[in-house]
């Protein structure tokens, strides 16, 4: 899988509320919880979907915050297989913020 | 709730595998798992314990890798609150490392 180009990858992010480049290789979103149990139901949630096409996020829970990040090893940078999960994990947090 | 004395919390540490003092401050555990998912089920359990006493760790996953820190704000340091629920930790991650 190839690298997302500039130009591409400024695309995404400017379509993308939220979510920024970290530190030139990662992407990073930040998803508040009213409760501490729904963070914990959305990582639940997106590890599934990130298992299921082998593709593996960082996650840190810092109480009723997530930090989700995104990076493709191989291509040292962000590839369509980062957005793609990305967009998947903005979805879940749809069903899961106002629970 | 009082500060474990330094006398306490290296009794803790010298007891419990793998645990350690980081910063002065937290106590730090990082659990491995076979596969990714046991990871995300222990992280589960532990949030759990955490939400019923209300006292929550900070917590990140990369990939099959967990790590656990705990500490108490207002004491700045290392309570009894945070030795209970390391042991409540080990205990769950005994549950679910073999699966």
């Amino acid at each position: 899988m190839e690298k997302l180009t500039e130009q591409e990858l400024q695309q995404f992010l400017e379509s993308h509320q939220g979510w920024q480049l970290v530190d030139e290789k990662w992407i990073e979103k930040k998803y508040r919880f009213k409760e501490y149990l729904n963070g914990v139901d959305f990582v639940q949630e997106i590890a599934k979907a990130s298992e299921e096409i082998n593709h593996h996020p960082f996650i840190a829970i810092d109480y009723k915050l997530v930090r989700v990040r995104l990076s493709s090893w191989k291509e040292n940078g962000i590839t369509p297989l980062d957005t793609k999960l990305a967009e998947q994990y903005d979805a879940i947090y749809e069903t899961i913020k106002n629970v």
